[in-house]
């Protein structure tokens, strides 16, 4: 079953192979230059720092729907440990197995490919089972800190959370932009909120999880004309699931990922957030994400903050 | 063999127990203030980010002297897998298991205990194999966003690495200091430069762990003077080892983590920046180093990032 | 809440502490004597090989419930891999994490104290987060090799499984060795049949798992009267779950591990071996079921095997 | 680079393909009959048992050379948890992640392949790294248990351990089958002790593991006309390396797994059993090697046992 047309039609569109080079592995973090990162840094007028990630924990919000994508076991390799004898300083360490995309995590270039092809049109069988992505891994990411914008789609709909059904549109961004106050511009990192996460904090993972608001098919346009640097949310699935044309899955991914070489963040907590940005009338931030540097990750797990 | 009266002395002038209240659980780390995070967005001048991470790789600098604490093991648990039928998107996903402590991190709070006791005199049995940390562990942290020093030991002593026996002292703080063109103050993050991790660059992987140089058993005091929120530099062990005190091991780690309560970070790349900062003339920045918040957990990998 | 005194009596009953000297790690496996093993040799009449392992996938018994006992997370760490250059031979290698009692396993004699003791008075602080098991590891035990019984207490019944309240009890038993034609002697290995594991079977994870049919509290005297080796059966809760007297958990597990010394086994499929002992009218054989020899485990993956 | 003429030629000369049918997937074990089991049973005369697999450790054989083949990593997950309240039955859990391959293991058949080509034909494909061996793996063998005779190449050379660059001909085997004093045959699974383990035991990883005595590119025809069940030897590199014939890189290999369909074994400690043999002058006994049933498994654990 090769992918419609249609999903052909919006590749087109949001395509940007070729565009920083034949050799690019980075994508839209192109888009973010010395000039943005000191005009994230002017967004810091209280000193606010809003964390973003959940907790890494074994009860985490994965299902185990998706097999391999575990949520992290924690364990201890010593407890209070006495390494140098008896009554000498005593360690504790600890070790983690856990799925890269599992937590708040970066999607990488590789995680996703279509018709055989990554991002700027490398070979899909650039990832191996022995390396793991040998070009475009997350480990060849610049340190993704920019301006951050969060577009409060839920707030601008007047509700704590969308519901299950609803597809973010680019009109929903196009509001919830007015009640930022703020224009997104090129190399903006965007925040968009659904109050999806809502429901894991409440400790319903499997309503969490699926089905799930989130971003349009025609959404990735939006991004493309705003020279957006990356995107992230607060769902599991990113994108509105199950999706929006019968058959086609995965498209906001493909498009994301495969043809505009922007990374995805998921799982991000938005909620105290958008209390913060709501109390304080501002919307734009100095955003700190960037990607735990595993050499060949299709994927990261991030620890994000937001200056205010 | 119970710890020296030298040790004691020490501990005593540098304790921060019940400064922040007998329920504190982040010590140092209080002393970061909105303010502080004006002031190091303020450092933000020409906009360059300068990654501290070293990569996550399963050659990293983990040696297997320490038992448990392995090196990233990083598998795909998708490549290229067309979830939804041939012809469809494809995923690829991942999956790591690793030492906290492997790479580039920050020792949690717990990571050290020492006759019988954490910081803030926690018990130290409230670190638990099954839980973990149960109290003072790291997803309880803010996030560690601050002014960052950079003070280049191994620049102010005119060379690339400082040898094995260098203690670091509070002397080499003061010129470092003097060299940096900046004061520190309270609330800051210093970032401690031996040069030793060009031996891991240089692919010495032993000669890089042990012996090192390393902060000496005096510089505690001197942090502690100037009220720093966290410590981090560019070796194994942070602190001289093999110890400056026969008989005496680890006693930086207890008395920046037990009696101090303040996060210590080991494998820190600081080469580009060193060569950022000298370039620059300016050796202070806005530090991001948000630790990974793993639940009950004595330490998390970090990718810190400096914005100058 | 300390243990209630029907424990203690019935822990008196059963007790081998120092039967088998004060430095004893392998407590009722030392009544597997040579002549056992020649005994358990001579019961393979016909040559027919029945496996006992359930296979150790992602979606094995293990639910969540028990933090830390996940269920197999396997993955490959190379696919096809041409290591010495293209058109060489390819290599394909895997790993795993998981539980060592997620699956079909034996419990270690250290995985249940009471009181602050192990088996033969050891101290419970033995087992340690550092090296796990520092005495009684499953290491130590030598080959699980012995003549086995299926005591099939569910054909006894006249039904395919025990209804979810059903301990077995010493007359159970009795009634199933009749069936057997055989009588239990010492060194033997007993495995029960209770037919639950049809439950996990049929797709059935949660309702496998608990409630359970399981041991009752009755039978350890069943067994030390017997002078059983080792005993195992077909459920994830091993004994009746939720227990017969109420606030007394696990107290199987203590007496049978703690007071006797003795391996259990859980999670093992008897269904094949019940239709081949039925068919064959016969119900010894010889029982090679070795523990994976995990240096300090607490338990152990077994995939034991039963000759007929 | 395309495997030499050679190479085809030896293949032609031991190809099972098509032997058992087209969907076979546990080649050569189809050799062990209920006939040989009962046989193997006979040589079971003492009574005694000799373990086989080497403890599983973190300073197991593996040493990095081969990235994701790690050694045991032992976590307890669990110390003496009270589960149900202070004063209540404490458990200790635990959990590894370790390569399957690490330690004492059978490689299954899809460990390698050639030409695109699995065993019986089946397409190199069929391994993925989402499923692993979705043909092929060793969770679909039979139990391996039959007779297994010992074959001491090194006693037979009059030697604790044969040197580095030695060959295992199938004049050594012929020689060690005299000593044997008895005659292979089909179905046997054949011991092939050349002594190197010792340097494991030593405490020597890197020279035990390479460079290493193993088989000769012209033992496989020699287990062919015996039509050997599977083949197990105390080496990591199972056959000789670095290998007799320049550029063709582990041939032996491949016509074992992909050319006959025969399980290989490697790590196996025969120290012990080198020394009951001699002592009893038995050397054939029954061998229960059962792996571990990992769904998509391209290789297991396995802690095997000889019965004499």
């Amino acid at each position: 079953m090769p992918l419609p047309q249609e999903f052909h039609d919006l590749a087109r569109q949001v395509n940007n192979w070729g565009r920083w080079g034949p050799d690019d592995e980075i994508g839209t973090l192109n888009l973010i230059t010395e000039e943005t990162v000191r005009a994230a840094a002017a967004c810091v007028r209280s000193g606010h720092r809003v964390p973003l990630a959940l907790p890494l924990r074994h009860d985490g919000v994965q299902t185990g729907a998706v097999p391999g994508r575990i949520n992290p076991l924690h364990t201890m390799t010593a407890v209070n440990h006495e390494l140098f004898g008896p009554g000498t300083v005593a360690t504790s360490d600890d070790a983690v197995t856990m799925g890269l995309q599992a937590g708040t995590h970066w999607d990488g270039l590789t995680h996703v490919s279509h018709s055989g092809r990554l991002y700027n049109g490398r070979p899909a069988d650039a990832v191996t089972a022995h390396a793991g992505a040998t070009v475009l891994g997350v480990e060849k990411l610049p340190p993704v800190v920019s301006r951050g914008v969060l577009l409060d789609v839920a707030r601008a709909h007047g509700t704590d959370r969308l519901p299950d059904g609803h597809a973010v549109t680019p009109e929903d961004l196009d509001a919830a932009e007015e009640l930022a106050g703020t224009r997104v511009r090129a190399g903006d990192v965007v925040l968009v909120r659904t109050g999806q996460l809502r429901r894991y904090l409440a400790g319903e993972r499997a309503a969490y999880a699926f089905p799930s608001p989130g971003l349009s098919v025609r959404t990735p346009r939006w991004f493309h004309e705003r020279d957006v640097a990356a995107v992230a949310n607060d769902t599991l699935t990113f994108e509105i699931f199950p999706p929006e044309i019968e058959g086609l899955w995965m498209p906001v991914h493909a498009l994301h990922l495969v043809e505009m070489g922007m990374l995805q963040g998921q799982n991000w907590n938005l909620e105290e957030l958008s209390e913060t940005c709501a109390e304080l009338g501002r919307h734009a931030f100095l955003l700190s994400a960037v990607a735990e540097p595993f050499t060949g990750g299709a994927g990261a797990p991030v620890a994000p903050v937001a200056l205010l």
